[in-house]
């Protein structure tokens, strides 16, 4: 397929590299154009506008917020002013529900197909093809994308017709791995204070109720303390809960875990916790129990 | 070994009936008498005191709380009056940290040793030998215990001397369930009132980041607001949240999510929630939300 | 002086009466054009445009929220666009932080003076001369602006000469009347369902250690459960509580309380409170304690 | 009338002056038997047991904590094994319900009268005949106790028959005052990060919706960052929160600031916070916000 992708990140980088391999035709586009040249050993074409990026039947978008998105979506000579009719636009990354709203209802209106389509997974998942996806949009609009999401995911869920819908079930992932973070930053203050290498703990809760990654690698990371350097960093994560907040005062569903998540980070972020990992909100109960960090015994 | 068995509940009864399987000479004690019955078929003998129970070299509590193992222990020919020195109390029960550290000083003043080694698993995984099983207490006592731990379960996990240690450990456990439950509250909540099944939801979970038990017992729980029959009972649950907040207090450790189960768990049982399994502080959220019920949409 | 007056709604109509009264020259406008009446009797012009009410050297606006405030002065004919060079606008509404600092902003390049001066005070307060005004904007304006605020209130706060302050103290005094309701909310549902009739212990506050209007006023409404007709509408408490966290926000201030605050307001939204005063929210802390209202003692 | 005076506290010293000023015979005791000085020179009799100070009519407590009033009312030789039948302990403590109710069951086996009596007001309030009286007991016996409390107090609040009620209410004042102080270290960080000077917005606070004592101690306090020497030191309060939750759980009453104060004393006193003033949990609020104190304006 004759695919564009805008967005070369780490992990945007890693997705269009396994397009390539699956035999599409693409062309590569990145606000700092020497994050392309990867892309184009490996046969990709570089554009150096967004618009030549849009002159196939698909363009995939992997940006860090929303405002990029909306810039390079809805801005001068942007995807929605080049994109031909009835060619589609998939979304990828992390938005709030409202930017997708915005942008379903523009497509519409400009005769372009939309899908949403964020991911789970790190940029090692994304290298491997092993992304999880979360796809919402037109039928047959996203049956024409699946051989694309087949060529990064392991595996794709379908959430119905309305992208509005991929963009919400994606921050309430973020929301839950948040929350556990949380969590474990509270049990593992408790059972540190009480004698427990924090450890231990973790390895006790991963061995029995909680063998999950997201309690074995973010586990590990409290229970040594290692924010740096930051895998998704705190001003993201705390992003990202105050989209999950948006979306739901929107729909009016109050959530005190989100509620306290939402003032963990406003506190990491006033007392300088910018350039750590979002798990560093972990520090903060840690703190409040008299503990220079999880994982000192002692007061 | 010659084992006396005190508490014969759904999980007791299990436990004892596994360590006849392994060859262990039992006498059995329950304060309701009939249920010593099927172990008695089994080749158990029953006890008609608690006394009885404590004339061999081990003696195993598996209580329902706090008030029955202070009673059966330092109640009038209790254990601590009747069980030989040198002899060994494994106290199984998931009870307070300050019990724990009241029987630790109890049994030494007597001369005793004392044992704790609160399990995590359900009736089912007791009755599969299949329980993981946190011990703690003086090592020589814990090594002569090690062959009855590793006939009612499927993992040992040692933490240390201090038998308190081992009570702090399983009601952190149960409050790391606890946060799960509410988080999926939350999120169900959600996402359901935005549009996605819950179940769909709980299956994305399950399939990515959290493909843990905890996760598909509660999720399927939840999404079909199944509270009952009560496989834990919302009392129970109370109950040990705030036996975890106690042990907090002492602690000086604030749990901002242990408080707010706290404050759930108040509500459900204010509004007449007694007889309901302990997730269903779930329904608070989708009721919040203006939701009859998780899983159904629309306000 | 003369001066135009923009919002004549309970609050601006009241005011703009005591400007009257006071001699100065009124212009006065409103979008239903109906509401001008009362006042032209007493001596107003009525005006047909915002522009024409831009004519003199004050025009003061009080307006219901952020958006109707942006479009009458950043609209197309608004007062940007119309007042003279030097003329002042003073700003009365209750607006977020952000626009305020918009306009601020907005007006300093246009050569315009902006003064915020919002109030607290209901409409009887208004219609006396009895507001309680904060004011902030440069020095030499507000000097200007004195004897209008005198004929309008009975007090003056002066708040620096940054326009966004005065409105951040308005929201905060908001706050603070918020969180006096929650905690009234949770006090009178334990101590009535402690048998303690709720109007005795609030006479019991208001005799001792709380003798001021806001406990006063609350305290009854809520002892009685008298919610309807609104005083204060339960949307535009919450859309209080959010300006103030969108100010704590940008500040990076976590304010547990707000948050509390916040999930109150979607909750009583969300199950329909959309008609009652804001001390509603206190039904949502009775109901949790299992109380059909807040009086009515037994579960 | 002829009056034991048991607790010579602060409070309780300036109690029994009022009390022999009024003419009444009185006799007192205390742990530490100097404190009875100052009163034996006032003409009052010297106890050297708790017995010698139930000879009389009535015996008045105003002690420290649970502890020791149960240990000087029900413990061997104390005011139950002593005082007569149908003579009355007037019970002035801030104590817990609980106490309050075993209390009030023993005294009626012995054939006493027992009224619970607690005060709002702190030693200036005590030395100037100004508490307010919170009282609850059988109506004869109240009516027996009235010319003590009109001695001590400026006004008495009858609240029932029962008790347990004047404890819980005189647990829920405080609880007032203690969400007062957390409201205030909340939006004083709040205003104080945006540029408004705390001290100018408690002033602003309090003379307009809250011209309340209350806000007037605290708010002084706050703004300074006063925190010592102690007027009611962080342990006090911290323990008469605990006492309120417990009432609370024991009437299931989720109170969500309830909870949220109890987590800020326990980190307050996790980190050293034992000899400060209660109000001093405002600077956790502070810090939250990157702030080193409250009115230290900047980051």
């Amino acid at each position: 397929m004759k695919v564009g992708f805008i967005g070369l990140g780490n992990m945007g980088s890693a997705m269009a590299a396994n397009l390539l391999r699956a035999g599409h035709e693409m062309t590569v586009f990145n606000r700092s154009p020497e994050k392309r040249r990867a892309l184009i050993d490996l046969g990709a074409r570089g554009a150096e506008t967004v618009a030549e990026a849009c002159s196939g039947e698909v363009v995939i978008t992997m940006l860090a917020d929303d405002s990029a998105l909306r810039r390079v979506t809805l801005g001068e000579a942007g995807i929605l002013d080049t994109l031909g009719r009835g060619a589609t636009h998939i979304s990828m990354s992390t938005v709030s529900v409202e930017l997708t709203r915005d942008l379903t209802q523009a497509h519409e209106q400009a005769g372009q197909e939309f899908v949403a389509a964020p991911v789970f997974g790190r940029p090692e998942a994304a290298a491997a093809a092993k992304l999880f996806i979360l796809v919402a949009g037109p039928a047959a609009a996203v049956r024409i994308c699946q051989p694309l999401l087949d060529a990064m995911g392991q595996r794709t869920f379908p959430l119905g017709t309305e992208p509005a819908t991929a963009s919400l079930a994606k921050l309430a992932g973020n929301f839950m791995i948040a929350a556990t973070i949380e969590t474990l930053g509270e049990v593992l203050s408790l059972v540190g204070k009480g004698g427990i290498e924090p450890g231990t703990f973790v390895d006790l809760l991963t061995s029995t109720l909680f063998p999950a990654p997201a309690y074995r690698t973010y586990g590990a990371l409290i229970a040594e303390s290692k924010f740096q350097p930051a895998g998704f960093a705190a001003p993201l994560g705390h992003k990202d809960v105050r989209l999950l907040l948006a979306a739901a005062e929107s729909l009016r569903v109050p959530m005190p875990i989100g509620s306290l998540l939402n003032d963990r980070f406003l506190r990491l972020l006033a007392q300088g916790g910018e350039s750590l990992d979002w798990s560093a909100i972990t520090q903060l109960a840690a703190a409040d129990a008299g503990l220079a960090r999880i994982g000192r015994s002692g007061a």
